[in-house]
């Protein structure tokens, strides 16, 4: 392989290190991004590394953003009382699409010691600390917002049982409400084909019609 | 999806640019890097940049080189007189594995009217300057390498037969021999299942034991 320049073993080699891409892959795009005419290395290039420069995370919540606090942290409308704590910034995105009017906390990932990620690695230290305070800066802690509820709503498998379990524990002295996001059916699902474990969250989680 | 800064909205966007990346997969891309420690929007970013930037095609083969000419092309131990003529730069790495010893012509590409590659998207004028001059440089035609074989090796598809008879039809009357790659069974092909184009293939190249 040694014949080829050392600028496209670098791109194939970084190609790699994503998720789902390997040798063969990695260099199909690479020689795709040399000859096509959509896009090139150059704007690929210079966007990844925009990503770099401009992007940050909002004070209080972690959510991306490129200034000091996100839009739904800015938002005087949103009902700053409840904090909805998701894995990932596209999970906000996703409840933003709800009837949602609460904020949120993004934590960066669940725990998950054989990935190396501890409690450390995630943005929890910031959820305590504005639970505490009821917001991290000066205003928030003027209005003196006081949290009412925190909704857990990491993913419903191991890591995020394991994780909202941890957080329960951490915020329990501190927030009046912690609540955890129902199991039950998905709308078009088949209850033939429905696991044992979401058909006992749907029987437990059953409401009055 | 207002919501996301328009950083991560344009490097979504770059990578769906790739083939095979989706909406979601490129989202995941575009989030994995900006958590990862592996990798980074910077390293990868800075190598696509270097690509664009250092990248030159070889002036007599059109390999991908940092040089005015490539490796190959500058072995005097290699046979100037043969020229085997592939799709794709990954295409000469893989010829050679095996022991030839002549020299190569990329094309980047081949004839597809339906994508929009004509032989003015290709490499072929280089090819026929090539086979006229016997080579582009001062030095090649010094040397006055008359070109005794052109090898057409593009793949044994519709696409790659078509360009394979278009350069047949351009070089006839400049090198002496135009050759095609043999069609016949792969190593470890099992004859039960191989289709009737490659068997016919197989049969009508038959050589004697």
């Amino acid at each position: 392989m040694s014949l080829l320049p050392p600028q496209i073993l670098r791109a194939i080699e970084e190609f790699q290190k994503l998720p789902g891409v390997g040798m063969k892959s990695a260099e199909r795009l690479v020689f795709h991004l040399l000859r096509t005419t959509r896009g090139s290395p150059e704007t690929l290039g210079n966007a990844l590394l925009e990503l770099k420069r401009e992007l940050k995370y909002c004070v209080q919540c972690q959510m991306v953003t490129t200034r000091e606090r996100c839009d739904i942290c800015e938002d005087p409308s949103r009902d700053a009382s409840m904090i909805l704590v998701v894995e990932e910034p596209l999970e906000v995105i996703a409840f933003e699409r709800t009837q949602y009017k609460g904020v949120y906390h993004v934590l960066h990932g669940v725990l998950s010691p054989i990935d190396g990620m501890g409690p450390e690695q995630l943005k929890v230290r910031e959820l305590v600390d504005r639970c505490k305070a009821g917001g991290t800066t000066a205003e928030a802690s003027a209005k003196a917002v006081g949290i009412r509820e925190v909704i857990v709503a990491t993913d419903p498998d191991v890591e995020g049982e394991a994780t909202a379990s941890f957080l329960r524990e951490k915020l329990k002295t501190l927030v009046p409400q912690i609540t955890r996001l129902a199991h039950g059916l998905p709308m078009g699902a088949d209850i033939e084909f429905a696991d044992q474990v979401t058909l006992k969250g749907a029987l437990d989680g059953r409401r009055s019609l």
